[in-house]
């Protein structure tokens, strides 16, 4: 990491005379001579701020022949303006727009990214330490990728996104989550959450009217499934995962699952659980779309495998970088069963034409390498540590606390006692010790889905970088400590 | 460039055993042995492809360990498949999938992308010579964006996408297209047919019904309309633009304009066509979408300026990457008035959370940088050569047509004398002579819409790497000359 560059940022682009906009036409044809057209123009592009204050001006020569008047009329008019204030000249630097001059008028600051809740420690769950991102492995990949792509790369091109990014993940799935696919029936996506919006929207265009969806789950996925004009249809969980074996007989398209580690309870499908998911989708020409958020990070035994491989044909394999790399990323992946690749495509097409291609080209390059595989071997090791640590402190310190789930992703679902103070009450509580997470109850699927469900929290381990981690597991382990 | 590193990739990732998913539980609880069950497991990841030959095998010692089995065990295995002929053994190189194994079965090859049409000399319009693309400049910019980015960059992070892009664009365009805006008031989108798609579902929430559009223009960009909800409705066009006179009275929800260069006919607004749509806009309650979408490309003049700037509440400004930098970016931009950001900002958030985060950061790099500046005007002069010995042949060896439009832009329109053959003979004849271009016709809003206009064709000049120009050029000069 070299320091920050913001010293040379506001200036450089002067340097050789940059592109400006200026308006003389208008005023020529309202009457205004050659010098006072240009002299009028560079002054309000002064008064409001289009010109900031620091900016180096073109050279007299170059403004003269970009605009097709005089050299001369320039450096009148550059004359006429620094005697006035606007501009400064000095010897050696060419002339710049003077500092002292009015900013431009603030506007309401509308459409802020609505804030994230901000504490001294950050444990909201479904978000990797980004501190991990790995960023000169990352720069030479996209360095190898930059050097070997062929032209026609930077192109428009299909929807299902870069070909060297395909064949890379189809035998990388393979390989690492068992998923059968093959680089036709992958589409490159800006995150689940766009694959998700392009699957509800393919389904409701083939009329369905509602989604299976687990019983707790994202509310923001919720949205996007009613956004696409589906109902999501809640399933109650247990401790081997989603009812679906309710799933019989109703006429949902599709069952949203996280086989591999329910999101946010933390169980793992079990295997007839998974088996009538299928069947039922086989039965009602339906599919399970599968969320593998996490799969690569299991450390008690080897990941369960994806369960696409079941029925290639009924399940719908959904990936990402957004916990092993980066959500900043925007890299997402579905494996389509043949019958949903052309309109789920053509949605894709119709939403951005295809995903930015330099991130697809650099990732393939870092699968091919074998980086990639390393970055998530190193991950897990790291994320394993904490959840470690996060269990062992909790037990020594606050041992009527229950840790559920299993030892897998970035999270863990802290379950409190009976009588504890109920969930409202511990996040204000957190808020206050300047935690920030979440609780169960936010995650349900319909308010009353789990009317007795005592509270629990959830924890995202992942999130904090190393330094403050051992702080935000004080601060956690003294919020839920026995009073 | 160096050569491609193919011989590299394929091996690559197996220097360290990457990760390899094998389920020996089920294989376990059917009553199998250990080393029976792994010797099954491997054999169906060979068969059934998931281990590709060639791959190569992590090490005994270190498979032994991910399984938890004795290290002897996998070293008795891969004897076995290695007698079997399904592995290969060879000292110092650790064991491979052997080569002669049977490949994946193929499925039907659904989804390709839809073919783009190829011949020998592609003139289609509407996209840049992606060899201009600045390879080193951007490996320089990403490389500097790497290392000063922090960490939260790689989190997820508001729809408007990263402050930096969005501060760079607010200086880079008030300074070169004269838009008067701010960060709080830029969206950085994936491409402009995610921010067309945006604005339409946002009228479309606000209950509008149709959006008017240039009589000429993208079908593309009338099916995102169409797919958003509202109907397009054309408005003709004449020599000074589209004919935003008649709009007064009508209701639609905004008109879409390109301003600076019609596309396709080539024709600049004119001054007081800007001003009818923006006092239309105002007097209606509705908006104008300016699609700026190569107003960095004007040669005989200063471009005209961003008409926004005639009322930045009523006039949202679309800016791109696409032909300035690279169509694969996927990287454009959208000026919003104050009422569209909170409506604009949710439906992206929704879509696809925020564009990704790092070839935002790399262009902003550019821009403050000053290399996006002179890779726009290196790029002019290249362009302008262009067309410029696209006019002199035509001038020269089939004078009877006609280069129509201002001296603007990747694209020109040559309109054949009446009496030519019909637009369709003449895109047969051109395929048959390996040349790719496009039709004025194919743009027409609505079938009627022009029903005497002559013939013309619509060329992308700049599409064609540098090699191949001149040999385009003469296809095209012999397909249009006088018979």
């Amino acid at each position: 990491m070299t320091p920050s560059r913001a010293s040379t940022r506001t200036t450089a682009w002067t340097a050789f005379g940059g592109d400006l906009h200026l308006d003389l036409t208008g005023r020529r044809a309202a009457g205004a001579g050659v010098r006072a057209a240009l002299e009028d123009a560079l002054r309000e592009a002064v008064q409001d701020g289009r010109l900031a204050p620091g900016t180096r001006l073109p050279s007299s020569r170059a403004l003269g022949e970009d605009l097709g008047i005089a050299r001369n009329t320039v450096v009148e008019a550059y004359g006429q303006l620094t005697a006035e204030g606007w501009l400064t000249s000095r010897q050696g630097s060419g002339t710049t727009v003077a500092e002292r001059t009015t900013p431009r008028p603030a506007r309401r600051a509308a459409g802020q990214p609505r804030g994230r809740r901000t504490g001294r420690f950050d444990l909201m769950p479904g978000r990797p330490d980004v501190s991990l991102f790995p960023r000169s492995a990352w720069l030479s990949a996209a360095r190898r990728a930059l050097a070997t792509a062929p032209h026609e790369a930077f192109d428009y091109g299909g929807p299902l996104g870069r070909i060297e990014l395909r064949q890379a993940l189809t035998d990388y799935l393979a390989r690492v989550r068992g998923v059968r696919t093959d680089p036709d029936h992958l589409l490159v996506c800006a995150g689940f959450s766009q694959g998700l919006g392009l699957l509800c929207s393919a389904l409701r265009g083939a009329r369905a009217r509602s989604l299976a969806v687990e019983g707790y789950g994202l509310p923001p996925q919720r949205e996007i499934v009613r956004a696409a004009g589906l109902t999501p249809a809640p399933l109650p969980l247990d401790g081997s995962g989603a009812r679906t074996d309710l799933l019989h007989g109703r006429r949902d398209a599709a069952v949203l699952l996280t086989p591999a580690h329910q999101y946010p309870t933390g169980v793992a499908l079990a295997a007839e659980r998974r088996a009538a998911a299928v069947t039922w989708a086989r039965e009602h020409d339906a599919y399970v779309i599968e969320d593998d958020y996490d799969g690569e990070f299991r450390y008690d035994r080897q990941p369960l495998g994806a369960m696409q491989a079941l029925d290639p044909e009924r399940v719908v394999y959904a990936g990402t970088a957004a916990k092993s790399l980066a959500p900043g990323l925007r890299l997402a992946w579905l494996a389509l069963p043949d019958a949903l690749v052309e309109p789920v495509a053509r949605l894709k097409q119709l939403a951005d034409t295809m995903s930015p291609v330099l991130d697809q080209l650099t990732l393939a390059e870092l699968i091919t390498s074998g980086t990639y595989d390393r970055h998530v071997r190193r991950s897990r090791l790291h994320y394993r540590r904490r959840r470690d640590r996060l269990v062992a402190a909790l037990a020594e310190r606050a041992p009527h606390v229950r840790v559920t789930g299993i030892a897998a992703g970035l999270h863990a679902v802290l379950q409190l006692p009976p009588g504890a103070p109920p969930e409202a009450e511990l996040l204000a509580r957190a808020e206050a010790a300047g935690l920030v997470l979440s609780g169960l109850t936010w995650h349900l699927a319909e308010p009353g889905l789990a009317p007795d469900a005592p509270p629990a929290l959830v924890v995202g381990y992942a999130t904090p970088p190393d330094r403050t981690f051992p702080a935000a597991l004080d601060a956690l382990c003294e919020l839920l400590r026995e009073r």
